[in-house]
């Protein structure tokens, strides 16, 4: 065997805590064993090296038990193994463990270093407020849908949503490439028609085309949107990577806030003693690959979000995370528009309220169904 | 409104297999729901267009009962609208429905064209075989670990591997561009260092690289892990997006085997009423991303996977599906070089087995070790 290198990491390091299901001793085992998985992956009686057992190996540094058949542990690992990249930190947090039974990642804790260097969302709350122009109260968002419709009648659409005083007007996250309605011909259109509407109420309405797509068109469709006068962006990390979506914010020539749909995220969060946990995934990993808002589905809806999940969303997309900004959480998922004051009431100020269907259930006059929307949000605001 | 585009789709419809957990009447309105909310996600009393209605939906083609409190449902749906991208493809089949409880993705079955649109494989099984020089038997892997070894440590072990006889050496799939260990300079050792043995031993073995990572750096590495000499790649599609799989699979300047890992793919398969079926995750998607080889967690070890699900997944690997090759399962996971007669059995010739650390455990000659690896199951074939 060559000469050894002795390994001299910094002792920084970040932290995960994993609820982890069983006995005392069950859990106590789980935790030692994520220790050893999500880093060397090897038999730790046939490591020689004491340097990669005191550097590299993850630690268990604290466990408490959360129920009669759960415990806790938090455990950190060295900053130098993630070396800077969001796959290589989500593979460290939950790569090997995803695939075990009774283990949830709850919680995580970067260090100041490892924040500074991650760029996160571009805009976050308040650029995107900025942006639209509200100060204050919660921001409205309507979907362009059903597909199937063409690019014409979909930007017919989006000028009466502006029109009505809708803040974000996104594509439905199943508007791709379809032949019936191509992505450069939507985007062109829909940019156009929020833009004259702009102009005709002197609003500030953003279009957000859907970029979700193939790897090596996510870049170049982002840039399109920018050129054709999109106001954003809609990418779904579960279908097109999260690192992508980090490559999209981080880039000057899109330039443009990102809000991030969870198709396919589901299953990491559906059974509480298994995968990530609500507040982790949509409010950390997707604010740290660059979302500045974040679509989920509300509670009450058909996704059965429960009311303690979608509140520890909430507060993940706020906590303090350095220089990482704060991100929008978007309830969505069937929403009603008389469920509005509820709402407001549950989220705040700080939320952007989707409403896809129920804007076209009050009647033929879209533009007034927009207006009773906006209206609604404001009484419900100014009511708190 | 502008005036009206009729659609005008083909016939041609893709389909997908759910299990529905609950009562007969709770699975038909899931398996309704399903039709709605994977295409137009919007209400259907609101959709007047009859074309839209006819050729955008989602239909049931078979409802049959599975157990006493789960049914199958067949859903069809049109071709166009996935659009020959595999991101829209996964979002039709799952995007949404992964963040409903209860339902589970468990067979896909896509028409001719677009089979043949999809490019898939490069190698598959027989090109993969074609590579390494191995006719028949199963062949051998092993992964370069622990993290925490150096690229010259690293490549030294890779040389004997490689001597040893292994057919194929992979990167540990959480090396990738750490300071203590580069990437450039990893691959370039180990790739040498596998020339080297290959040289002595007039051998095939293939060096693959690990290359997850950023977005914008998968490509790049996988074409110098290629201008380095690697034989071959490992990529983690749970980490870094399934479609950059594709592209990598279809860049003719990398032209080398893809090996997938399975790291942040479990929760999709880790209980059994929700997510997607093993076979579907990693023997059809994974395959549809361009996979040669797909890891995966042998039964019986610290992953929980059951026999079951492994030759469900193996079943999947192999069905036919046109012009997309039949690709490699790579049972792996805590597996023992004692346990290489009941794997071969249970497994039969068209696998490859992974072994780590029970490699080093068997003494300090790892050259003698993986011979005696390569021993065990050529015996274990020829018995058969």
């Amino acid at each position: 065997m060559c000469a050894q290198t002795r390994l001299s990491l910094s002792k920084e390091r970040f932290w995960a805590a994993y609820d982890l299901s069983g006995s005392e001793k069950e859990a106590t085992e789980k935790a030692q064993a994520i220790c050893v998985e999500q880093t060397v992956e090897y038999p730790l009686d046939l490591i020689e090296r004491d340097d990669i057992r005191q550097q590299i190996l993850g630690r268990v540094i604290s466990f408490t038990r959360v129920t009669a058949t759960s415990y806790r542990a938090v455990i950190d690992f060295p900053t130098e193994a993630a070396c800077d990249e969001l796959t290589q930190l989500l593979n460290m947090l939950f790569g090997n463990v995803s695939l075990q039974p009774g283990i949830r990642l709850v919680n995580i804790g970067l260090p100041k270093r490892m924040l500074k260097s991650i760029q996160g969302p571009r805009f976050g709350r308040a650029g995107l407020r900025e942006l639209v122009g509200v100060a204050e109260r919660p921001l409205l968002c309507t979907a362009l849908k059903p597909m199937g419709l063409s690019a014409q009648e979909l930007a017919e659409l989006a000028y009466q949503f502006a029109l009505g005083g809708i803040d974000l007007i996104k594509d439905d996250h199943g508007l791709t490439n379809q032949l019936f309605c191509p992505f450069e011909e939507r985007v062109e259109r829909c940019a156009d028609a929020v833009y004259r509407a702009n102009k005709k109420r002197d609003g500030r309405t953003l279009y957000l085309a859907n970029i979700t797509g193939p790897a090596d068109s996510v870049m170049s469709r982002a840039r399109l949107a920018r050129v054709y006068g999109a106001g954003g962006v809609l990418l779904a990390p579960g279908l097109a990577g999260f690192d992508i979506m980090r490559c999209v914010a981080a880039d000057d020539a899109v330039g443009l806030p990102i809000v991030s749909h969870p198709a396919m995220q589901g299953s990491f969060t559906v059974y509480p003693d298994q995968g990530i946990s609500h507040g982790v995934l949509y409010g950390v990993i997707n604010r740290l690959a660059g979302a500045d808002a974040c679509i989920f589905p509300n509670y009450g809806g058909r996704f059965s979000f429960t009311k303690q999940a979608c509140r520890e969303l909430v507060d993940a997309t706020r906590k303090n995370m350095g220089s990482v900004r704060p991100i929008f959480p978007v309830p969505a998922g069937g929403m009603r528009l008389d469920r509005v004051p509820e709402l407001v009431d549950f989220y705040g100020d700080h939320a952007i309220l989707l409403i896809g269907g129920d804007l076209y259930r009050q009647g033929p006059n879209i533009v007034e169904n927009c207006a009773h929307f906006l209206r609604l949000v404001e009484q419900s605001a100014a009511r708190k």
